[in-house]
């Protein structure tokens, strides 16, 4: 049985600041650990409730109580790890990047994460006020990917003011997506839910671009930002194998 | 101050067998509201916690308490309507249509009906086991598009079968959807979330197509069914304007 110490060490993974402080995340279901069992991420424990052999040494078989104890899901899967935060590695910019301008849907982020991964882009660069992308919901809605991306935290407006590279980003009186011209590298960079990309990132758009739309929609109406990440990387990507 | 009966009209709605017998569903939110009455849908009422004008006979003002007792939402949004399920008009053959077989999850009902408007797919064939587009949870994720689609729910197997079209089918081991020839008509039709399309109807595919993966995801992981949609949507209309 679990100690109520150890409990209270896996549930405060919840928070962000005990998940910076400890360095540390916690997954669930047993597809996904498995998944970055396989990647270069660290394992510090995985909880189980049958012998999975996932570990020699850091497996710990507990009972189905003591895994809804620290699961953060309503129906928890047989398996809860615990991994080390990684460390990001320095953006790589030869390539095209995708970049978050205060994305903070966890679901949307976790989206997105799982579309860099499917679209091969390696780097993924998040605005600070961006969701955290060690948040469970977001680890969840990847799928693993989050093994497969490398995921930046950085002050936005000072990278891509720094960088020299051409920066996409996605507007709704931009240039017809289908007609523009679309490198093989660059910053594709996508807004807040609400209020798109801030004034101040703006500034550093090269190239406004949008998504047309086919049917009866107001002008006003847009496609959720994760959905629109989506089409625009299949844009992207189908240009670099045609 | 609504009566018991009142509110129990309002609720029962968000069960199938009830808006098929009262042939009625709910909106919320002002916005969707709005969108909906400037569509052909008619409405029954519509119930507000301040005076919006939307229809001089049929708003009916209402305290916040009583709009917590019929919304479907865990933060009501100040306005709730009841509107008519509009009639099917039959599906229109000569151009891309949308058909889904057993898509279960609200969610991803109400995001693909949001792209079929987006992309101006007119019809969406439903197959009779996928979710019901009446249901609050897809009204909601439709943020109005569902008066602005037509959306029949038909024996799959029975429609594509009895129709003289090419019908395309997303699958693992398709073609690469990039150097497909995609025409302008035709069915493009979906699966479920867990199974894909079902052997019977997988046998009425003339094309099966793929989005291709660029990164390093084995090759039994795949896309959302909702993003994938956008992703083949955008595909077939990029075709249409180049």
């Amino acid at each position: 049985m679990l100690s109520k110490n150890q409990i209270k060490q896996i549930t405060r993974l919840k928070q962000k600041k005990y998940r910076i402080q400890d360095q540390l995340f916690v997954v669930e279901g047993l597809k996904t650990i498995e998944e970055l069992l396989h990647s270069n991420m660290k394992l510090q424990s995985v909880y189980t409730t049958e012998p999975f052999n996932l570990d020699a040494k850091k497996e710990i078989l507990i009972s189905e109580s003591d895994l809804k104890r620290i699961s953060f899901l309503k129906t928890p899967n047989k398996a809860l790890a615990v991994f080390e935060i990684p460390e990001s590695k320095p953006v790589v910019m030869n390539q095209l990047i995708v970049a978050l301008d205060d994305v903070r849907d966890p679901g949307n982020l976790g989206t997105i994460i799982r579309l860099c991964d499917w679209f091969g882009i390696s780097d993924l660069v998040c605005s600070l006020e961006t969701a955290d992308c060690y948040n469970p919901k977001v680890v969840q809605a990847t799928m693993g990917s989050i093994a497969r991306v490398n995921i930046s935290y950085l002050d936005l407006a000072d990278f891509i003011g720094n960088q020299d590279t051409t920066v996409f980003g996605a507007f709704m009186d931009g240039e017809n997506l289908y007609q523009a011209t679309l490198p093989d590298r660059g910053i594709l960079l996508m807004g807040n839910e609400a209020n798109g990309i801030s004034d101040k990132i703006q500034a550093l758009v090269t190239h406004k671009i949008a998504i047309p739309r086919f049917g009866n929609l107001q002008e006003t109406e847009s496609l959720n930002v994760a959905m629109a990440t989506g089409i625009l990387l299949s844009e992207f990507k189908r240009r670099t194998i045609l």
